[in-house]
């Protein structure tokens, strides 16, 4: 994987991190956790390839470092930067039951091998993981006060991403949503964690509050980013790099940003034969000719650069909110370097 | 409802605690939380039927009561008692997709009425308003430490009850099940947050973590005797009062204490009609002549004293580990009946 050394840095010391918090429990679930997270193959065995890029955790700990580059500072971020990767993992699990997605990472899906029902206890599982990794910032140091405050952070970006979550299952059941509530929706699932992600690293490497609102508030404007990246690959993206077929978004008839922002050109003639394949609520499946006409009309409505002007308004969105925290200048260009990826990326 | 003075008298102000907790989320994933937690209807309409007893809060309540009686202390233990319905709501809105229920309290489930996929997230989201809840001890004048200790206290007990959770559902697909892990899974599923809502109501009342740990101990035992009394409820209760078919859980092949009891008495004549019924994993219907062979052999086998035996003996554990706390007496008075109630109820 070609993450740059920025985000890959990071990737041991977080492991390490969320392997203490999972050690010595002995129960199968956690066993289906380990799995969820991609440390064990499903027959315990073990797994060398990583599951996930390790974003969340990897910003929690950049900005960590952006404000305190002390060791002890960057023991605290680790905390938060476990705490946010086991929230992330809860998510996918869950998501995955609701999706019926039969695959994540080139694995089978924990519903899949497990079965529902565990699938939730599962995740359920994993959540709980999440709050008992911020705890283990209070024995690197941090003051009750502190993790008290990365607790409240992580609660309510968690719950903002559940809204999300809420919200996108709904809009699959709506005929009309328009780049708004796709926006609004993708703040919360994506955004709220991206955020959640570099406060809590600052938080606990020291800073005080109103940085950490203010490099939130950078995350969620690169999360929007990220998903309008993510939705793009998903229409356009190489799919031998990104493990997804490049027609499957428009298979299940996601309405992700390229295709609500097509969508609302209501007045384009290519907009009758997009609003056609969408609006079927049958469940009718998308066949060959649909999907050309898709992307023919998404073609003809200039949806692929109007994608990128958007995640790139974004970008310069997070580029100013991290210029407004009084980062460290080697702290803050690691951060940059990062979202540089993160709205570059080609998988 | 019948409900004792110690358990009723604390309702209107956890409800109140509750209700500021959800307070002002427009989004209608809040609208099924609320369903959930029995406060509206599904159209959204009011509803007077309390749904559920309110008995892990009305502990957290009486355990800071009995620590400190005074109007701030009782106000920072209700944050508690609000953090642990919600974690129990949390639970029943997941269980029953997990077991396919279609009623809780005479109503239609939360996956039956919005479809599995959002009751995952209406049970994900009242884990995270338990958090909140919690978090408003501090405006209530806890100190950040307390309330670290109680978000450590509830993440800890969440977590075994998750894992309860899992037991239960391995051991419907195992064959062998002795009433040793039929105890540690019920200690985990029921038990944990009984205790953990004694423990809560102590330490934010300004006890200090070793009474919180002693009651909490106190709260797994009054768990243990609480699901034995349920179980023996489940097989021989009045259906007109608990509102469940009294022969539901043989139909089911629930393995419930009756029913391991009898199980582990291979060397009786009666066990092989039982062992019969119990092993089917063909999913065959249990039949009417089932039912009456079952419970047959469980009379024969003296399941019903014995399960009540039990119960009145983890109940003498609960009242033991009460008298070890140093509470006020008039506190102490009142777990106690509140504890005689749980193991004495006929619904």
């Amino acid at each position: 994987m070609d993450l740059p050394l920025v985000l890959a840095q990071p990737r041991e010391a977080v492991l390490a991190e969320m392997r203490a918090v999972v050690a010595d429990r002995p129960l199968p679930i956690y066993a289906m956790a380990r799995y969820a997270l991609g440390w064990i193959e499903a027959d315990g065995g073990p797994r060398s390839d990583p599951a996930g890029k390790g974003i969340r955790p990897a910003l929690a700990v950049l900005a960590g470092r952006a404000i305190d580059p002390s060791d002890a500072a960057g023991r605290r971020a680790l905390a938060g930067a476990a705490a946010v990767e086991f929230v992330h993992n809860f998510s996918l699990v869950h998501d995955d039951i609701q999706d019926r997605d039969d695959e994540r990472h080139h694995r089978p899906t924990v519903w899949r091998v497990w079965g529902e029902a565990q699938a939730i206890n599962v995740g359920d599982s994993l959540r709980e993981l999440a709050q008992s990794a911020l705890s283990r910032a209070r024995e690197a140091g941090a003051s009750a006060g502190t993790v008290l405050a990365a607790a409240d952070t992580l609660n309510r970006c968690t719950m903002e991403m559940i809204e999300g979550q809420y919200l996108d299952l709904d809009f699959e059941s709506r005929r009309a949503v328009g780049a708004d509530d796709y926006l609004t929706m993708v703040e919360r699932k994506t955004g709220a964690l991206l955020g959640c992600s570099l406060a809590l690293g600052a938080l606990l490497a020291g800073g005080d509050r109103g940085v950490a609102a203010r490099l939130e508030h950078a995350g969620r404007c690169l999360g929007l980013a990220f998903q309008i990246r993510d939705d793009v690959l998903g229409i356009w993206g190489d799919s031998s790099a990104t493990g997804k077929s490049s027609d499957n978004d428009i298979r299940r008839r996601k309405k992700s940003f390229p295709i609500v922002h097509a969508l609302e050109q209501t007045a384009a003639p290519e907009h009758a034969a997009l609003a056609r394949v969408y609006a079927a609520h049958d469940g009718a499946p998308v066949g060959d000719e649909d999907v050309r006409a898709v992307t023919s009309a998404l073609d003809a409505l200039d949806a692929r650069a109007a994608s990128e002007r958007a995640a790139g308004a974004h970008y310069d969105g997070f580029l100013a909110a991290l210029a407004d925290c009084g980062l460290r200048a080697e702290g803050r260009a690691a951060l940059e370097e990062a979202g540089r990826f993160i709205v570059r990326r080609e998988h």
